[in-house]
């Protein structure tokens, strides 16, 4: 798609900022020339990927009882008036339609709560129709007026929305700790993404949340992320909504709601900025559009058999569903390389006389740069169990570094140099509670971070006091600069 | 999801309208209550489905060589104005967001030829880009005004688009018939829903097209229905967006443009429609959401063995990627009978102790109403067979139907007759170039009838005169009155 080069060298540890933009770019990941601010149009090497992001992801929702559905992108000004710190919390993010004569203003979903509400309350009779699991994969619309940066912060985002209801709040709750689980095992079991799930401070929960659970990644910078988040809803949000049922005693009492919001192109931008290098994306195998290339190296009297041998490979991954290219193109062999490197493609395959003569073929591995020999008999079984090497690596470098990212502070001062110094603090604190939100005055302005939350999926006790009231600590508190 | 009479019996060919409305309410396809004039909710029957048919379609296009990509929901107002006929044609149907100070006045896409066109001028360079093949999956919007109709008429509908490029016409030409062909195999050959490739009078084609194909099926009531159409798009838009390449001997030439369109929700009006039947829906097995519905029988004396044996029936099921359901709610096995034979799944399998004794299960055809016997041992395999033969049977049904809809009229009283009676006439004619407009005057505006247009893809030669104008008739047409 036009000229670009094909070369990458850009240190990501000296100039993240840098890195993403170019590698985006050069990699064909997004192209920022659509001419409108904040929304990008997603190459095909960026859509193939969060294709297979979101199959993933629905196929674990499907199997923890979650059936698709369908919501119109609009929703009435009226449905959003019903909840009012709902309101008050999106209202300024909501890109709205001309209105029509005689018809309600419309608004472009910036996520659907008071969409599906607004059904459950007709849906939702009798305790036989709970627990209602129901999940839609859609564009969501929020009029950011900060600097947008692509898949990272943008105007229109491809997600995931799950909206659940429950005869009863331990059931809820329940829901919340399997969305953490979920979040564990895709995230960062798949993807190779690991997060910390933060309960976040009363102060900086959904608007309509009773609580919610975020997950934080960490970038390269050392900035903090946010990836997807479960949120309890609070009984107003089911009040303003008259979402009830009957139950076994005949009973009439108000549900429970609990959604999830898994954004697939958002995580994408961590799983590019994570596992990248110097040289360009290194894509985890079980996500990347093109899993294997292969390039054939003609010579002067090899004629057509290198083709056919190429061919014939091909045609063996195609039939074992491993995405795979033939690069014939008229490039230089080096041109080749570089290019399908700067890509992220896991495994390169040179296949020339040599190779055929011999039953064997060299795999270049794109995230250590080594070279395995493999027979051309185990081809299809070999790559397999390369790639679920491959992407236990990726995992395991990305934990190395999300782990020394992450330092215990025991004071004012050890807080600013970590949050200053791109690291994530880990602080005793007095309360998540709105008791609390004063002490987090230091951090959130002086230093302009961000208070992450408390464990969401378990608790750390605190010892000692609060660092910034002295009062007796009751929790641990993480802290750090975001996005 | 709320109180629904699960028994169902309306004639379909009686009144086709309310079994319509009906079965999609009962059925729980769409829900209508959801307040906004043509914006329904898919709900997860219909869901499903959809999702069976994207993934069918998605597969094909990229088997032909289409990337799939992800483009802005949004459109500048003055990529519209670049192209006239485009503008003039889409404007009255576009939604427009409130317009932000300072920015650019923006549409919600009713479809993307002026979104991807802006990004082509800038991707496309050299004969080496060429062909580039681009699908995306999306929603888009229109604002009907007339009455709306769940999957049929709507305002936001669900569909694939394709924009190609080519360096050539008889390429871009090639691609048409590519897109005939796809909608053949999958439309006809997987959903078993005949039709007629169109190609549109002069007067009814795409705004900005040089010639459009269209595909009519036939709704049970004779009326017309529009499935997916392929554009050739006039040299006008090339221009007007400067799509151009430089080619071998380093001419710059303008490119050749095609996009074609399966609209998934309203295919899926079609398959509901034509294979459905006095007792609710009839799903193809490929796209059914459950294609098997398994009923424990439970006696008194039976204890926990037949959920047991339903379970292990289900997991083989599972296993073997066929969707099934074990119904053990607390209904009358009747109830449950009449349910899903209503939503439509192929087969129901009802387990008890003499099956388990037996070693045999019957299993209920949805659409012959007869029991067949098969081993327990062979259920996969024979469920898979099962399958074929259902949905070969449903494709040869649909098909006599469609035949017996059309007839050859070679007056304006027998077109009149034909059209009134709920077929489609197909006539000599003079010609679908704008000199025969006014020859469509009869069909059009006095019998409120359409044009649907040549074969496009053979030649079917007139013979004899022009039913309107008594010239040399070059050309047979096809007319219906339509949805």
């Amino acid at each position: 798609m036009g000229k670009k080069k094909s070369t990458f060298n850009i240190k990501k540890n000296e100039n993240f900022g840098e890195w993403y933009s170019e590698i985006l770019s050069k990699a064909e990941v997004t192209d920022l020339r659509y001419g409108v601010k904040g929304f990008v149009v997603i190459q095909p090497w960026g859509a193939r990927a969060i294709d297979k992001m979101y199959r993933i992801y629905e196929s674990a929702l499907r199997s923890t009882g979650h059936d698709p559905v369908i919501f119109p992108a609009v929703i009435p000004e009226k449905n959003f008036k019903r909840e009012s710190s709902h309101v008050k919390g999106f209202a300024p993010e909501v890109f709205w339609l001309e209105k029509k004569q005689g018809e309600d203003r419309l608004a472009l979903r910036p996520t659907s709560e008071t969409a599906f509400y607004e059904m459950y309350s007709i849906w939702i009779r009798s305790y036989r129709d709970l627990p209602m699991k129901l999940y839609q994969r859609c564009n969501v619309f929020r009029n950011e007026t900060k600097a947008t940066r692509p898949l990272i912060r943008a105007r229109e985002f491809h997600w995931i929305e799950t909206h659940n209801v429950f005869a009863t709040k331990s059931e809820a709750e329940a829901q919340i700790q399997e969305d953490i689980s979920m979040t564990n095992e895709i995230m960062k079991g798949i993807f190779g993404v690991p997060f910390l799930p933060m309960k976040r401070p009363e102060w900086d929960k959904f608007p309509g949340a009773e609580y919610t659970v975020g997950s934080d990644s960490i970038m390269p910078d050392g900035r903090v992320i946010q990836q997807p988040s479960t949120h309890l809803i609070s009984q107003h949000f089911t009040k303003a909504f008259n979402i009830k049922y009957v139950d076994e005693k005949e009973k009439e009492k108000f549900a429970w709601l609990t959604c999830y919001g898994p954004c697939i192109s958002r995580i994408l931008a961590s799983v590019i900025s994570i596992h990248g290098d110097n040289k360009g994306l290194v894509l985890p195998y079980i996500i990347a559009p093109v899993q294997v290339v292969i390039i054939p190296m003609h010579s002067e009297t090899s004629g057509e058999k290198i083709s056919k041998a190429a061919e014939k490979i091909r045609a063996q991954f195609l039939l074992a569903n491993i995405d795979v290219k033939v690069d014939e193109t008229d490039k230089r062999a080096g041109e080749k390389f570089f290019h399908w490197e700067m890509k992220g493609i896991p495994f390169r395959i040179d296949i020339g006389e040599r190779e055929l003569e011999n039953g064997n073929v060299s795999v270049y591995i794109r995230d250590t740069g080594k070279k395995v020999v493999i027979k051309l008999e185990n081809l299809v079984e070999d790559i397999q169990n390369l790639g679920v090497e491959f992407d236990a690596r990726l995992k395991s470098s990305a934990q190395k570094f999300f782990d020394s990212k992450i330092v215990d502070c025991d004071s004012k001062a050890s807080v600013k140099s970590a949050l200053d110094g791109g690291r994530v603090a880990r602080i005793s604190f007095c309360s998540i509670d709105s008791a609390g939100e004063k002490c987090s005055t230091y951090i959130e302005k002086d230093l302009m971070a961000r208070i992450m939350g408390s464990r969401g999926d378990l608790l750390e006790k605190a010892t000692g006091k609060c660092l910034f009231c002295s009062k007796k600590a009751k929790i641990v508190v993480y802290a750090g600069k975001s996005y």
